[in-house]
This record gives structure tokens, C-alpha cells and sequence, in this order.
């Protein structure tokens, strides 16, 4: 009778353990055949035909998502779906400046800091992928948001236990930004850009949970417009990059020059899937008779499309110095779209949002190392374009494999090797967005948890995590850094 | 003993039962706090602050997805988050062009059918959204494709059970098409658009799962130029609309001027979401010296814009046949554009991808009435708007708050309410499309079970559902329907 009771407890026992394991479990699984994903935080959904991809991630109690463009959208004529060449200005240093960010929150030690948080004790993590300045796939990355919220798998205990994305930092260009607004507004999931400053933006109700710390574009037009009257120039070229960017300062800037003494001769598209137009649009500009008394010429074209123009400005000797560029924050304070082709820029006015440069950025920034720095998946891609040499561990690709020199370490105190640094432009603007979101949490926390009898950092008032209102207390936030 | 042993299996049996009922529903359930969801198909993914929606729904073997934009886009102005006017001939009658066809695939009586589907006996049903012709919620309700593919709540065999979403019919605008195509790229379900014409939609690798059955917009650029040649022009004024339609046009009917005698007076910039840009543009038409001796006006902007142009230009009197205007197929044979504005539309020619009026579906779509077509829940709002009465079962709106007559069956037997109908431009795309996705999908299942020993419609090696070589059969595929 013992025995039987025994391997009734058993069984009982055994009742348990499954009801424990398929609750705990639901039934997810790895199903090759589909959409390959994880169970758990962080997330790696992707489509059976997109390339794999890195993240980073920093456990944390709360965790900011972030979206960077780490590389170049793939490219049509290497036909291949592999994100292109690593961005060090746009992509890499602005991801330093988010880590950056949240090292200053987390060690609450710095200066630097608003004392708002002086009294919190919740770590900041960070979930961030690399947006690669193309659109498919910062959907696709950003559904590693959105799933997590809605996974029937995940109990609803499980989802409080796992760290939630208060917010997302990114991204750069416009077009990404507005991509991924249209899926973190499912999951209500705030959002503040550093450097999307489209006009489209500003709808309200098509981008509820889009926020920027960057004025928008309509201000530029205006500068535009002023350094032209200010140069007395009457007579200026306009070249455009095809695409939202382009278009919206074009159309903005023809706004603001009604009732002004000012004429555009021409405007010429630029298309950076043609790579053909830019060598047209500046044959054009030289040899068309209406451009022949113009000076000035305004460009509206971002990063790589300005690379563009000067490469094929600098190819011919007796174009140099023909015209004074007047660029906008596409170009700004970049070293990449005037690496080479320095002579063409000779003259050049470009404008950038006010620059406040963070000098514990540079000092932070300038002693990262490939040994040390191993948070960043990315760092040593970096590494080797900077320093045009190669890790022994690393996949040879189109763009390593001709450097023949071995990395190390000490690659950045040989001034032979040095490369200029200077702080990019948007640095601190990414750091003001981390700031931005990080008081916003704290303030949201010490909300909710203001009546709880919990004494644990996050109450379960906290849960389920209310994104609603902490986009309204993101709006209507003002605080003062330290120092 | 023997109740112990009985125990002991009751005990099994409860295991097994639970077992069962733990891996058949995993643990979904409707988490009224987050997203809302079902568990099954068809299902209405919904984030907490979207409005509620629609959606049609057929039964099939297999099941074709659809958008059409029933509704126009959320107003700021309204600054509210419900779409609002309902499109009778962009929205409903497109949408009942896809039901027409499926009926003409389904019955295989019909000689407009080709015979290539003679010998199946596959169901094919249909799960279409209202697409709003606005991304957000396109995205949104594009989620349902996805999130089945993905679910882990759903096992394998669940998942093949349920009917699989072979291809997406849709949409209509080129900017909600590329925002669809983002998302069913995850679920590698192929798009068949009927209706966007954008050239940035041609690139392969960007749109990777996306074809259409309309051609690409630099074929009309080069139709304006002829017909300017033709008419013997020299020198036109152009109104373009803010935003890629437009935009693109402009661009592609720039480089086909090029080595043309034909000068472009000037750009005029219409905004749809700025409603005082047609005012202004009209005023500077009217009034600014350079355009004194324009006649023809090309107008490259959707049915929206076209129709405030015109709205803008009848209510000067001597506007009204002032201008030529030249439209391209955003305004097409569309009677919405010129509906009360007739006079302003006077002289003007249109441009139209080749319209095939489908007799067959002028029978279909004239028969269909209230009480019968149950099958499509936004048809007693577009009966409503067409005969200006209103249901004593639908909720009041701003739309139908001022109808005071009731809606019947018969409305449409009298003259007097009779509006005019014309078949949209655009109805035999929709069909096309339909038959294209409808054929490829049967090679794809002769393809997969042509070896199978099973005798089921779709036999195991049809699952999962291979949506890749289904692509492939669509891009290799040519037929002729009956006759």
C-alpha cells in the first residue's frame, strides 16, 4: 500500500513538473523551416532569407532599444542582401555616445549628470541593432521590440520578469525613423531620434510615439536662405537628392525665398541608386549655359550623396574651386564625405545643428581598445578600417581583405597610423536623447510606485509597462546637466 | 487494490489531458492590457490606441490576402485616429473586383477563366483589410499575415490545419505598397500590386517579394512628352504633389524633356496635408508673370490633390478654361477628381493605363445589393454615400448624419438617385492580379504533390507553405484568360 502511494505521489509529482514545464516553456520551439527566433530576451527574429545579424546587448533592469546605422544599406550592384561598408562618424560614434550615456546614468558619479537620478538605484541596459540605413531591415529588427509584448508564449509573469524596452533611441535618417515608428507605435514603445530632421516628421498623428531632439528641417531652409542673402549671392544652382530628405529642404527652401531677390537657375536630382547622375548633374552644371554665372551651389543630399558630387567635382582638375558648396547637416561637420576630395570642398559652407562638444566624450571615446571594448560587436570592423589592418579572428570580406598588417591594441598611439578624430556632430545629441528618456523612466517609476508597498525597485504598479504615459512626461520634460 | 490501480490511471489519464490541452492552445489568451489578439485566423492584431477595424473574410483551402484603401486616411484637421470618407471607386469597387474574380476562379464555369485551373478543385478564400491608404495602419493590419507564421502558440501542425496566406494582393498606393512589402518580406508571402506605379518600387533587391501587373511610372512621363509634342507645346507649367508619386513623375518627366524643345515655365508644390497650397498654387498660375502665356498645365498628383486643384480653380469664374490640363492616371477616368467641378476640367486630357472593361464585372457590381452582399462589411457605407440614405442599423457619422431618407435594396432601380457608374480604370488590374496569384499558386501545388501518394487537395509536401518558389512561378508566368 505504501509502494502504491508512493507512485500515486509520483505520478502527482510527475503532473506537476509537466504542468510546470509547458507553462513555463509554452510550446515554443526552434522551427528551421520558419522564421527563426529565441524565446527570450534579447531577440534575433529574422526572415529565413535575410542575412544574420549582431546586436548589442547590456542586461539592465530597464533596457533602451536603439537603432544606429552601423553600415551601409546592401548594394544593388553587389547584389547581395549583406549590410555594405561600417559607418565610423554616423554609425559607430553615435553608438559610443549612447553607451557613453548610460555609463554616465548607471555610474551616477559623473558631473555630467542631471541630479534628477541621483536618487535612483535602477541600471539602464541597452538593446541596439544596427538599422543599416535601410528600411526592410530595421523593421525586421524592430519587430524584436514589438514580439516580446504581444507573445502568447510568455506568461504574463514571465514578460514582468524580463527587462522591458522603455523606449528606443534612433534612428538617423528619416525614412528609417518613420519605418520603425510604424512598429513601435503597436507596441507603444516611445521613440526620440538624434538626427532625423525630415519636416514629415512633425505629423503628430501619423508618428504618435516619434519624438526628436533635433529641430526640424524647416529651420535649415531658413539658414539657407540667409547665408545666401548675407554672401549677396542673387543667382544660385540647387542639387537634390532624390528621396525625403532632398526633396522636403528643396521645397521648404523654395518656400523661403519667396519675396526674396534670389534665383535658382536649375535644379539637378542626384539619385544614390544611379550612380551615373551624379557624373551627368556636374557635367551638366559645367557645360549648361544658364549655370555658366553661378557661383553658389546649394546641395541637398545627404552623407554618401555628397561624397558623391565631390568625388566627381575633384576628378577634374579645372572644376576645383569653380563653385562654393553650400551644404546642409547631411554633409555638416562630416570627415566621410570629404575623405579624399578635399579639394573640391575648397570654399565650401555647410550647416550643422549647434555643436556642443562633450569632451569626456572624446577622452571616453579615444581610449576604447578592441580587448576592452568587447561589449560592441561591431568595434572591431571598426577597428580595421580605421587602422587598414586585420584581426586574425575576423572573416576575411571585400573590405578587409587588403590590409595585410595585423591589429592590435596600440594601433591608435602610432601617429603613423593615425587617422583624424573629431567628435561627430550628433554625439551630443544622442546623448541628450539617452538623458531625455532615461529622466522620463525615472520620473514614470517614481510615479507609479509613489503609493506601492513594495520596497523593490520596480513595483508591480510598474507592470504592465505604461508607454502612454511616459510619452507624456517625455513631452513635457525640461531638466539641466550638471556641471 | 483495484481502486488504487484505477486511481493510478485516472491519475495517467488526467496527465495525458493535460498534456493535450497544454500543447493544443499553449497558453494564449486575450491580455486585455496589451495588444489585442485571437488566437486563430483570421485574426485583428490591433495596438491598444488604434481604432477598431473590418475585415472580409472567405473561407478557402487557401487564402489570398488583400488591401484596398476603403477608407481615406485619419485628418489632422479631425484629429482623430478613425479613418474617414469611404473611396467608392479606389476602395470598394476594386476590392469587389478581387471577390468577382475569386467567384470566376472558384465557380471555373466562367469562360473568362483560363484553363490552366480547369482540372482543380482548390478553394481559394480571401482575408482582406482596408489599408486606410495610410501606413500605419497598413503595417498594423499587415501584422495578421505575419504574426501566424511566427506564432509558437500555434504548433507545426496547427499551423498547417489552418489556411495558408499564399499572396497579397495590394496596394494601391506606391508609399503604403513599400510599407506592406517590408512586412510580408518576413513571411515570405509574394505581394501582386494592381495599382502602384512608382519606379522605386522596380528595385529587386529593396522589394524582394513584391511584383505588380500596372507598369512602372516612367512609361506616362514619356506619354506626357508625346502628348505635348504632339500638341505642339513649348512651354508648360507643372503642379506636382509633395510626396513620391509626384515627385518621381517630376523627375522622370524632367529627364525625358531632355534634347526636347519643350521649357518647363515652372514647379508649382501642392501639399495634400497642407489644404491652402491649392489655393496659393492657383493664385500664383493665375497671377504670375512667367506663367502669363501658359496654356498647358501637367499635373502630376493623386485624385485628392487633383480634385482640390480643381476644386480651387472653379470657384474663380474666369479660371475655368483658362488652362489645359494634362493628368496623369492619379487622375485617370476618375469621376471622383471632377465630381461638382466638371467646368474646370474642361479641354483636359488624361493619361490611364489601357483599360479592358470587363463587361462581366459591370453585371456583377450593378446586381450586388445591401441585404444580399453580406460578405463585404463596407457595403452599406458605400451604399449610404452613393444614394445619400441612411440604415436605420449603422451607427450615425459625420458622413451619413445629414441623410435622412432610408437606405433600401431598390435605391438603386431609381433614376432619380441614380450616379452615374463608370468601371474604375483599374478593376481589370485587380482581376489580373487575382488570376496571376491564383494561377501560380496552383503550379506551386501540382509542383509540390505531383510525386505525393496522398490524394488530399494539398498534399503534406505543399507545407510549409514555400513561398520563395511560388515567387519564382509568378515571375516565370504567362496565361491567357478564356474566350
Amino acid at each position: 500500500m505504501l509502494i502504491v502511494l508512493l507512485s500515486q505521489k509520483v505520478l502527482l509529482f510527475v503532473i506537476i513538473i509537466l504542468i510546470v514545464y509547458l507553462i513555463d516553456n509554452g510550446n515554443c520551439y526552434q522551427d528551421n523551416n520558419n522564421s527563426i527566433r529565441t524565446c527570450y530576451y534579447p531577440m534575433k527574429f529574422r526572415a529565413p532569407q535575410s542575412p544574420s545579424y549582431e546586436y548589442l546587448y547590456i542586461p539592465g533592469d530597464i533596457l533602451l532599444g536603439g537603432f544606429f546605422p552601423i553600415h551601409q544599406p546592401p548594394s544593388n550592384e553587389l547584389g547581395s542582401m549583406q549590410c555594405t561598408a561600417i559607418k565610423r562618424e554616423r554609425g559607430i560614434q553615435r553608438l559610443e555616445a549612447m553607451l557613453f550615456a548610460l555609463d554616465v546614468v548607471n555610474s551616477r558619479s559623473s558631473h555630467l549628470m542631471s541630479s534628477i537620478l541621483s536618487h535612483s538605484k535602477i541600471r539602464f541596459g541597452a538593446l541596439i541593432y544596427d538599422s543599416c540605413d535601410y528600411e526592410p531591415y530595421a523593421v525586421e529588427r524592430a519587430l524584436n521590440m514589438l514580439l516580446p509584448s504581444i507573445d502568447q508564449c510568455l506568461s504574463l509573469e514571465k514578460r514582468k520578469e524580463s527587462s522591458v524596452i522603455a523606449g528606443v533611441i534612433g534612428s538617423a535618417s528619416s525614412m528609417v525613423s518613420m519605418a520603425l515608428s510604424d512598429i513601435l507605435r503597436l507596441a507603444e514603445i516611445p521613440q526620440i531620434s538624434y538626427a532625423s530632421t525630415s519636416t514629415e516628421l512633425s505629423e503628430k498623428l501619423r508618428f504618435q510615439f516619434f519624438s526628436r531632439v533635433v529641430p526640424p528641417d524647416t529651420y535649415q531652409a531658413e539658414a539657407v536662405v540667409s547665408i545666401i542673402q548675407f554672401l549677396n549671392w542673387t543667382y544660385v544652382a540647387v542639387i537634390k537628392e532624390t528621396g525625403s530628405y532632398g526633396e522636403r529642404l528643396t521645397d521648404d527652401f523654395k518656400a523661403k525665398l519667396k519675396n526674396k531677390t534670389i534665383c535658382i537657375a536649375g535644379e539637378l536630382s542626384v539619385n544614390i541608386k544611379d550612380s551615373n547622375s551624379y557624373l551627368r548633374v556636374i557635367k551638366e552644371l559645367y557645360e549648361d549655359e544658364k549655370y555658366r554665372f553661378v557661383i553658389g551651389v546649394v546641395i541637398f543630399a545627404q552623407e554618401d550623396s555628397v561624397r558623391q558630387i565631390l568625388n566627381q567635382t575633384s576628378s577634374r582638375n579645372e572644376l576645383n574651386g569653380r563653385w562654393v558648396f553650400l551644404g546642409t547637416d547631411g554633409w555638416g561637420k562630416k570627415w566621410y564625405p570629404v575623405e579624399n576630395f578635399g579639394r573640391a570642398a575648397i570654399n565650401a559652407i555647410t550647416i550643422a545643428p549647434k555643436l556642443y562638444l562633450i569632451s569626456e566624450f572624446d577622452e571616453y571615446f579615444k581610449n576604447l581598445i578592441p580587448s576592452k571594448n568587447t561589449r560592441n560587436p561591431w568595434f572591431v570592423e571598426y577597428w580595421e578600417e580605421t587602422y587598414k589592418c586585420k584581426f586574425a579572428h575576423t572573416p576575411t570580406t571585400i573590405f578587409n581583405q587588403n590590409y595585410t598588417r595585423s591589429c592590435s591594441d596600440t594601433d591608435s598611439t602610432y601617429t603613423n597610423f593615425s587617422v583624424p578624430y573629431f567628435q561627430e556632430g550628433y554625439v551630443h545629441y544622442v546623448v541628450d536623447a539617452v538623458f531625455s528618456l532615461v529622466i522620463a523612466i525615472q520620473k514614470l517609476v517614481d510615479e507609479k510606485c509613489l503609493n506601492s508597498s513594495e520596497t523593490k525597485l520596480l513595483c508591480k504598479e510598474f507592470y504592465p509597462f505604461d508607454g502612454k504615459t511616459l510619452l507624456s512626461i517625455l513631452r513635457n520634460l525640461s531638466f539641466r546637466n550638471g556641471k
